[in-house]
C-alpha cells in the first residue's frame, strides 16, 4: 500500500483491514455496539467485506439484500442474490430481503423504461428505489444506523463529479456518516478511506465469494468515467485520491464552507411514504411509482 | 468552438475575441476606461494578444517585461525580450523593462539555486520575484491595474491543483479580478474564459509574432500535469473545464464558501519594501533577497 508505504501479510492484513474499520467507526462517530446496524448488501466485494467485518468486530448487524431484477445477459441480480444469501447461512447471520419486483410490480430496468427517467440508463431510478428501500426497511425494523459498503474509490468518484460542477448542496452533504434525521435512519459508510484494491485484496484473502461482475448498467456510465481518469491519477502521483478526499472533509471540519443551511432545501416528509423530501409534494420515489402505475394503465388499454 | 456550439471566419473570430474580453472585463467590473493599466507580457501569445486586444479596445495600457535571465539552451528570456520589444514598437506602445539579474543582482535560475528554494525548480522562486516587481512597478508607476495574460487553461490548472488538496486560503482567492488592498494595485485576468487554443488562434490570425516555446522550466511540472489531464477530461466531455470554472466562480458568488475572514491571514506591510504580506516580518520576497544576499557572501569568502 504505496500511500501508506506499508506492506502486510495475509495474516496482518486480515487484522489491519478490520482495526482501521473500528478506527474509522470510532474517528467519524458512526455507531457503538449498543446500536442495531443494518447493512445493505449486494453481493459485491465491499458490502459482503464490510458485512463481514462489522460481524467480526462484534456489533450486531443483519443484512439487507435489494433484488433489483437486473439480467445483463449472465443472471446479474439473480447471481448476486444467491452469493448474499451463502454468506448468510454460512455465518448464521440474518438477512432481509426486498425484490423490488415483487413488491413494486416491476423490475428496475423496465420501472426506468416505462417512467422515461435517466436518460436511457437505470441508474437514478435504481438509486432512488435502492435509497427508498433501505430506508424504509431501516426505520420499519428499527434499526438506528443504515450501513453501505461505498469505498474510497466510490467516494472520491462522487466527490470528484460534484466538484467538476461544483454542486454546492451534494458537497455539503457528501461524508462517511450522514446523521439521523426525522424518519431516516443515520447512514454511514465504514469503508470510505480504503481504496477499492485493498476491499478486493481483504474479499480474496478471506475467502468471500462474491460477484465479480460490475453492474452491466455500470459500463460507460459518468462514475467509471470519472474512477478512470482518477486511477490515471493515483498512478502518477500515489495518494492523490486519499488525499483529495480526506482533505476535503477536514476543510469542510474546519470551516471551509457555508453553514448547511444557507445553501441546503429544507425537508418535509413526504404525504404518502413519510421519507424526508425537498419536494414540495410527493418524494421522487413516490412520483416515480405513481408514474409508473399510470403507464401500467396506459399500455393495458 | 464545441464549447459555445459556434464557428467563426478569421474575420469574425478577430472581432469575436476582443468583443467578448469587453464582455469579461465589464462583467467582473476589471477596470474602466479612466484607469491606466499595467500589462505583464512575457513574450508569449496570450500576454501579447491581451495587450492588443485591450490597446483595439481603446484601453490606456503600458506594459512591463521582467527579465527572468532563463536560457534553457535556445535564449527562452532574450528571444522573449526581443519579441515583447518588437510588438511594443510596432505599435507604438510604452513597454517598462526589469531585469531581475541587473535589480536583483543574479537570474532567476541561480537564486533558486542558492536559496535552495523550491524542490529543484525555479518556479516558486521565479513565481515570488514576478508577482514582487509587477506589485512594485504597478505602484511606483502609479498604475490602478495589473492585468495578467492568464488563459482558462492555466486558471483552470490552478484550481484542479488547489482542489484536489483543497485549499482553502487559494480556493478563496482565485478570481478574475482582486480588489486593490493598500499597497497593491487591483489584479485582473481579462482573459480567463478563454481557452489557450483560442488565445492561440487570436495570435496566429491577428500575425503576433511571440515566442512558441514554453519556459523549459515547465516541462514535467505540477501544473503542466494537471493541464495534460484536463486536457483528456476536455476531449471526453467537451466544456468541462469552462464548466469546472465558471461554476466554481458561480458557486462561491452564491456563498458556497466560508467568508474569507474566517479562512485567510490577515496581511500587513512588509517592513522593507512595503508590500502587504500575511509573514510577520520581512515578506517572502525580502527574506529570499536576504538569504540570496548572505549565500553570496558565504561564497565569496
Amino acid at each position: 500500500m504505496r500511500q501508506h508505504k506499508l506492506a502486510l501479510c495475509k495474516e496482518h492484513y486480515l487484522e489491519w483491514i478490520p482495526a482501521q474499520t473500528e478506527r474509522f467507526i470510532k474517528k467519524y462517530e458512526m455507531f457503538t455496539h449498543y446500536e442495531k446496524v443494518l447493512v445493505a448488501v449486494s453481493g459485491g466485494k465491499d458490502s459482503l467485506a464490510l458485512w463481514d467485518i462489522l460481524v467480526r468486530l462484534g456489533y450486531q448487524v443483519d443484512g439487507l439484500y435489494i433484488g433489483l431484477g437486473i439480467d445483463g445477459g449472465f443472471g446479474y441480480s439473480s447471481e448476486s442474490h444467491r452469493l448474499t444469501q451463502e454468506f448468510a447461512d454460512k455465518h448464521g447471520l440474518k438477512l432481509h430481503v426486498v425484490d423490488v419486483e415483487k413488491e413494486y410490480g416491476q423490475p428496475i430496468p423496465v420501472l426506468a423504461d416505462i417512467t422515461h427517467r435517466g436518460k436511457g440508463r437505470p441508474c437514478s431510478v435504481c438509486g432512488l428505489a435502492k435509497r427508498h428501500v433501505m430506508n424504509r426497511i431501516a426505520r420499519d425494523m428499527g434499526y438506528a444506523v443504515l450501513a453501505t459498503g461505498h469505498n474510497l474509490d466510490d467516494e472520491v468518484a462522487v466527490l470528484f463529479g460534484n466538484t467538476l460542477n461544483w454542486m454546492g448542496e451534494y458537497l455539503l452533504r457528501q461524508s462517511p456518516v450522514l446523521p439521523e434525521t426525522p424518519g431516516l435512519a443515520r447512514k454511514v459508510k465504514p469503508l470510505c478511506r480504503f481504496y477499492e484494491r485493498e476491499m478486493t485484496a481483504y474479499a480474496l484473502l478471506r475467502g468471500i465469494e462474491y460477484i465479480y461482475e460490475e453492474c452491466p448498467y455500470a459500463v460507460g456510465s459518468k462514475t467509471t468515467y470519472y474512477k478512470e481518469l482518477l486511477n490515471q491519477l493515483e498512478t502518477d502521483r500515489p495518494g492523490a485520491k486519499l488525499t483529495f478526499y480526506v482533505k476535503f472533509l477536514e476543510a469542510r471540519q474546519q470551516g471551509l464552507f457555508a453553514e448547511k443551511e444557507k445553501i441546503q432545501t429544507p425537508l418535509t416528509p413526504c404525504p404518502k411514504c413519510g421519507q424526508p423530501t425537498s419536494a414540495p409534494g410527493l418524494c421522487s420515489f413516490c412520483r416515480l411509482m405513481e408514474r409508473a402505475a399510470m403507464t401500467t394503465i396506459d399500455s393495458a388499454d
